[in-house]
């Protein structure tokens, strides 16, 4: 319950209908996206514009209310999930484009605005914005930019830290930074935005980003490949990289169970090869540039890799509908497992280069510590970056098989750690991690950030409880 | 002078010959490359390890001592100028490459390595590091991080910041922080790096980094072309990132007086086209692709520039021997320009989109405060990043020029911060603009900054007097 006077200042501020405190109408804010944490704000607020975000939280400050910022409400490790007490100030109302610098590639927006949005708002001006994930639909930019999204094309293009320009953001304390700006270099003093990117709401809240945009593509290429292991994966992804002039904007690994699974589960979808294999790569190649050498660079490492035993078999999609058909193949893959029943999820990365030993040491520790468990590590594999994910033995207990997340987890994090990987690597840190940050994390580095949590929220009333929680 | 309790605790710890106080031994670390600023440092400490940074720093503190981290040397901004008391640690000694990951495409190296020797080490292995610019035959990997260096590949492969995946530093207590790492995703956790790229050695001091690597070129095409205004280089830019696939990797813009002057003062130098121009565009386009379809796509912009009236005349390097006198044309202009006389220097960026009207209106404002100075508005047309210099006129007195610094960069500062740019481009702030840091950014940004530095360094050892300066 949230002080009277707190909730009629708040009213008075933002209006009657933007502060939410009934019962159903907190639901969807409240649902975790993978049900796995329980939230129960006191209220929800759906500030209209920066100034009513700031003032909502200058009042929660003066009332000593936490705050917990949320965009989309699709993150995977609770990232906004408030504890009773504790407000959601949601962003879901800030949707305005606000500029679009077509000479300066660069387009401004709020942080409530959802991200396929922005990337029609960009295509519709024959540029590209190429952050691209599952979620786009529904996820926000301010989420994205709150946990440093990845997704597909992180190979070609960078993650949203990479695409992103400048900041509006609302301090602890209630106050705004305008740190917007369309530069491409600026060197005038700290680069601020960085410290709040990818930091999950904790040391303030974005309101709006200045983000950077490409030239549209114009040619695209994607291919559906049979390999025999993640380490000739990793060898074509660097042919495929030279080949194309570093137009490789998307190289997923998928085991052969992927497949399977998702044939299996998901209406429509079928194996584009005659012949089973054990590993597969989805490639897209795209340029902005006309012609038809991506094809022809595409059927060149095709052939050398057919020859030298890289390849086993391969399909080119001929037509967009088929592109998107093998595109369908890889996105449906957590569907497909959660529907093949439980299954303990991974979001890790180690470099390129250790990828095939990761692959390989991990599926057999799990396997020993496990038997019957079904490995089903998929992602991007020019990022290093796979989610490991687990599904249970066939016929076993599903809820058996969740109560050993901790054991399993611990396995494949030991192993991430030995191997300079990171055990958040697109997802984030959250609720669901902070032990895991400790754990693995030097102490200086982790003490480096409560060092920067107590300059910037010294109260500590910014989304409490994510990225560093209390020490034990 | 020192405490000979520090003196002797230095040598005991470094080394006698890694502990310079003997006058003629300081002179190369207390000259600062333009003669702006007088460094009286009381010793230079050449460590040959992290450990020995570490050491040297933590012995400082105790004693109550300043650190100025130093590496090439060759900023252009005083960021590594001593005063009296104060000790300079030089990076010169940390050299070592200490490894290259091909399948990862990363190189890890300490900061004293030269420019230029890491992109020697990346193209040996068939691979490009992209940093490139003026001083990378003296400048130091160390002091390029601290500065988030810039140069002329940014357009297509961002700054020093976009290019580096982990850091080593040595903090102001002497701590060290290993952030090496090689990972493209990571989000575990606040991402520290960032808080030290930029920074220039007020936060921390960089021992060593991990860098990315990219496919070397393969087919790279270079033009000179006469243009008639900056807002047709602007339109130009824009037909060439898409004609070549945004593969153009350098866009530079010219004045007419950029090339008088190059080819009045540097032996060798000229001008490679029939007639005068109002301005010159130096555009390279670049691929690790094979092929001849850049220079189609080259020749394609030129043909329909000469068209719509974009151009007036170009001329293609036809050899690498040629394409390196249409670089010196570009580079030799800050040379030409100290030949030529005093001259005035605006290290400048505005969005893209505003170059032209920049160009248009700063040049009209100085010259009608300045009757009869020269502009020489030379720079990134890609970042939008112009070196926005000044010669005084023909004749004039050059200390009476050079007295009305002030005035000059206040008119060209105040236009900057109109059109949403910065006063501090690549070079940094410094000991040369905190002030103007100050005046152009926000109270908020600067106190946001002074906030952060206080965390990290609450005693204000590091670089003290760079970047943020104490109020007036």
């Amino acid at each position: 319950m949230l002080p009277q006077g707190l909730i009629d200042a708040l009213i008075d501020r933002l209006g009657a209908d933007r502060v939410l405190t009934d019962r159903d109408a907190l639901i969807p804010y409240a649902r975790d996206w993978r049900g796995q944490f329980h939230s129960t704000p006191a209220a929800v607020l759906r500030p209209r514009s920066t100034e009513q975000v700031a003032g909502a939280v200058s009042l929660c400050a003066q009332a000593g209310v936490a705050v917990i910022p949320q965009a989309g409400n699709t993150g995977l490790v609770g990232g906004s999930v408030a504890r009773s007490g504790q407000v959601i100030v949601s962003l879901d109302r800030l949707t305005a484009v606000r500029s679009l610098d077509i000479d300066n590639d660069t387009i401004t927006v709020e942080a409530g605005c959802i991200l396929a949005d922005v990337q029609r708002t960009a295509a519709a001006e024959g540029r590209l914005f190429p952050l691209s994930l599952a979620a786009e639909g529904s996820c926000r930019i301010g989420g994205n930019l709150a946990t440093n999204a990845g997704g597909v094309n992180v190979l070609r293009y960078g993650n949203v830290r990479d695409l992103t320009l400048g900041l509006e953001v609302v301090l602890a304390d209630g106050r705004i930074w305008d740190g917007l700006s369309g530069l491409r270099k600026d060197n005038s003093g700290y680069d601020l935005k960085h410290w709040f990117i990818g930091s999950e709401g904790t040391l303030g809240i974005i309101t709006a980003a200045t983000l950077r945009l490409f030239p549209a593509l114009a040619q695209r290429e994607t291919a559906f490949i049979a390999v025999p292991d993640p380490a000739a994966a990793v060898r074509l992804l660097g042919e495929f990289r030279r080949a194309s002039g570093d137009n490789c904007i998307a190289c997923e690994l998928l085991p052969r169970l992927a497949l399977q699974l998702v044939c299996r589960h998901i209406p429509g979808c079928r194996d584009p090869l005659d012949e089973p294999a054990p590993w597969y790569l989805l490639v897209e190649l795209a340029s902005p540039a006309a012609g038809e050498w991506l094809a022809d660079a595409l059927q060149m490492v095709l052939a050398s890799g057919l020859e030298d035993g890289d390849v086993s078999d391969a399909v080119m999609a001929g037509s967009l509908d088929q592109a998107a058909a093998l595109w369908r193949l890889r996105e449906s893959i957590p569907e497909a497992q959660t529907r093949e029943g439980a299954s303990l999820k991974h979001d890790v990365s180690v470099p390129v280069s250790r990828l095939p030993a990761f692959v390989s040491e991990a599926g057999a520790a799990v396997t020993r510590a496990m038997p019957g468990v079904r490995v089903c590590a998929f992602g991007h594999v020019g990022d290093g970056n796979l989610h490991f994910n687990l599904s249970q033995p066939p016929g076993d207990d599903g809820d058996a098989f969740l109560a050993r997340a901790d054991e399993a987890g611990r396995i494949i994090h030991d192993l991430v750690a030995t191997m300079g990987g990171s055990v958040a690597a697109e997802h984030g840190i959250g609720r669901l991690k902070p032990a895991a940050l400790r754990r693995y994390r030097s102490p200086v580095a982790v003490e480096l950030m409560r060092t920067i949590k107590r300059a910037l929220d010294p109260d500590n009333r910014l989304n409490p409880g994510a990225v560093l929680d209390r020490e034990p």
